[in-house]
């Protein structure tokens, strides 16, 4: 699969540059989002785990040192990335806490070859998992307490490797289940589904349909209800309910038109029924925006799939991250392009409750009162613990987010015009920052 | 892997109901795209050789049939799932071909389980594939004749499958290369890229940086001048292509700022110095409206990686794509649902120059003149060609590309408010979906 060709070729070429050089000191890159965007109030840490696992696994094979030659890679070259390994130091932000902009989620020290080969693949894992999660995280802000939530989004995810992390942000921002059977099975998450329209097609009648799903998975007779009159659709499956004996086990799903004035008319023709206890489940293109109308407008929607706009994170389908050196041989470094500029050396996030955080330097202590959000994950490129279970990872990364979001501020996680807290930053931090401005310009001046 | 669980779960409640009842007759299935978005006035398909990839390995395996039953699945059901492959039929409209709303850009026949279990992945592929496509199009468009572009986005795609589809996409629209090495390596493309800013920080200033760079990489020698100022990165790049004589073969690359200005500058500050043929390369946040911007600014731009915001289709990240049954034992069927309406039975698209399209059924003749776009892929489960290598599969695509986008006409091909040609129905579709209609209200209301 030519895992360590999963980068962009500049990565190579520097790497091949700095390996002919001697250029293996230490370098420390920070992986960080420069800001937000506007329509978040915070994030939530994903994708961690996929680095780990990368660089543990990272090397070059026989196939891909061969496609390198063919690009006019010299034998040297090519011998010295062949022996590459990941040696290194990574230090990580738990998946699953609620970080906000500037804030490293990600620092890794290694040698310069090294640490710059990881660039593409850490960055791409740890942007969009963690945009995916942050889109989930305000869809389960936005429903309540009250409603279920089911992801819904591997038809329009960028493909299966997105439909993974789509299922599994969904999971760590507290959705119940997901359709993803595959993601289902490897986090250990609930799998959930029941009929589409065309099951209904299918049958000579919607009556026939529905007594055909029933009798076969009486557990998950959920009857798909607008294929034709949603009024009509919702009378037939209260009939089968009936024949059937289904009782509460059952519920009726509507994926179009109005879902308010059509879900309370559903809920009084169950009710009229004396079904009291069938749930009501929605779905069809929805966001939280469209689960906070639901909300507002009292709908008795007990449950809700969402699919495409979270699968994509459609209104921020990426954050402005990026993965700097801060370091390199001792010697804290930073990038000073216009708007662009970076804060140098290994970093430390410091955390009071309510979510006040300051950056500060790694090696300064800890404030009294608060916690140290990054902590080490991998040394001499080994992990530092047992690697978790699949599910256990996801179930960690859960509690993590819903102890963090128990403290976020209101004006962070509002739905619309949100206040993305903006960290603060330790005296140590700006003195540094100063120092090394004035020796870069310096150094650019010669 | 589980390629068979790459689907939602109501696939396998639908595929064992039916398996249990016997039946397997034959189901036509249409994948379309119900209205663009609005900033799209065409599509360009992609994502089909995925397609017919994943359905020649159908299959569930032990581990997968384990797993679903533990999900309840009964041992008559996993008896018949187990025996499942693809045994049907598949026509599709070529990945390069210019598409419009309604088209169907695959029809799968099969027997309705089989059928049923593709609609996910199939779904999933053709619908992000194709918004990376058509987005590259459209950058490809803006960026006018002159300047070649480079596909740069994997750092921040929705995964590794989402940026090799990212640089396919961008190549089948005409992108002269790619950053991503694998996808470069798996399809036959150009690899692109030079040194990023970190390169430069790891020396003790930037003119150092330059002169091992040049020295180690000469053929790709594109200095990144922006890392502290930009016009003293242009005047050390000069010099340093002038100590190691490396004449034509070198370029600079501009990353921030205001790039009409900075360009214009560095085009001065290189032909003062008889520099002439050394081009400019700009990147940094691009989309098709700042290439546009270039074009008509009359920026010195020779080249632009183009990355985010083609990578994730950034302003339309999805497609409104449905895989609809329209037909079912021999059968054409079709959808109700309130603004869901589908038009029944299996498909051809007739297309006449200036991608003058008719969406007619499959069974009428070609008219005098038109082309039809659907042809046959798969039968029997198998392909009825020998599969392309990769690398013909997008020059191939590339091609059709570049045929059908010379008929666009301008106003599909303008980047803002584009209208997107509605294509004619033909009679005996017409027919057929008012008779079909007619039916279904008939058997709603039973």
């Amino acid at each position: 699969m030519g895992r360590a060709l999963c980068t962009d070729f500049y990565e190579l070429n520097m790497a091949a540059s700095y390996l002919r050089r001697g250029m293996t000191a230490p370098a420390t890159f920070s992986l960080f989002v420069r800001r937000l965007p506007p329509r978040r109030g915070f994030l939530v840490a994903a994708g961690i785990e996929d680095c780990v696992e990368w660089l543990e696994g990272f090397g070059f094979d026989e196939g891909d040192l061969g496609y390198l030659a063919g690009l006019g890679f010299e034998e040297r070259d090519l011998e010295a990335l062949a022996g590459l390994r990941f040696t290194g130091e990574l230090w990580a932000i738990p998946e699953g806490r609620v970080v906000f902009a500037g804030e490293p989620l990600l620092e890794l020290t290694a040698p310069l070859p090294e640490a710059q080969l990881a660039e593409t693949f850490l960055l791409n894992q740890v942007t969009f998992q963690t945009a995916l999660a942050s889109k989930a995280a305000r869809c389960r802000l936005a429903a309540g307490e009250a409603m279920e939530l089911v992801e819904f989004g591997f038809r329009r995810t960028h493909g299966v490797d997105a439909a993974m992390a789509a299922a599994r942000g969904a999971a760590i921002a507290g959705f119940a289940g997901t359709s993803n059977v595959e993601a289902a099975r490897r986090f250990g998450l609930r799998a959930s589904g029941t009929m589409a329209h065309s099951y209904v097609e299918s049958f000579p009648s919607e009556l026939d349909a529905f007594r055909a799903f029933a009798s076969d998975l009486p557990e998950r007779a959920i009857f798909l209800v607008d294929t034709y009159d949603t009024a009509t659709g919702v009378r037939r499956a209260v009939r089968v309910i009936g024949e059937l004996g289904l009782g509460r086990r059952a519920g009726i799903r509507i994926d179009s038109g109005d879902l308010v004035a059509v879900s309370r008319e559903a809920r009084a023709l169950l009710d009229q029924a004396g079904l009291t206890e069938v749930r009501i489940f929605v779905s069809g293109g929805l966001d939280e925006g469209d689960l906070a109308a639901l909300v507002t407008a009292g709908a008795p929607v007990d449950a809700a799939g969402v699919g495409t706009r979270l699968g994509v994170s459609a209104d921020a389908p990426y954050l402005d991250s990026v993965y700097k050196l801060v370091a390199y041989d001792g010697r804290p470094v930073m990038k000073l392009s216009t708007g662009k500029e970076t804060a140098p050396g290994a970093k430390q996030v410091f955390r009071r409750p309510g979510l006040d955080d300051c950056i500060g330097l790694r090696q300064e202590e800890v404030p009294p009162g608060a916690e140290a959000l990054l902590s080490p994950v991998m040394t001499g490129g080994r992990r530092l613990a047992a690697p978790p279970t699949a599910a256990q990872a996801v179930r960690s990364a859960r509690d993590r987010f819903v102890r963090d979001v128990a403290e976020l501020p209101s004006a962070a996680g509002r739905l619309e015009d949100p206040e993305a807290p903006a960290p603060a930053r330790s005296a140590a931090l700006e003195d540094l920052t100063a120092e090394v401005r004035a020796r870069h310009q310096q150094a650019g001046g010669d």
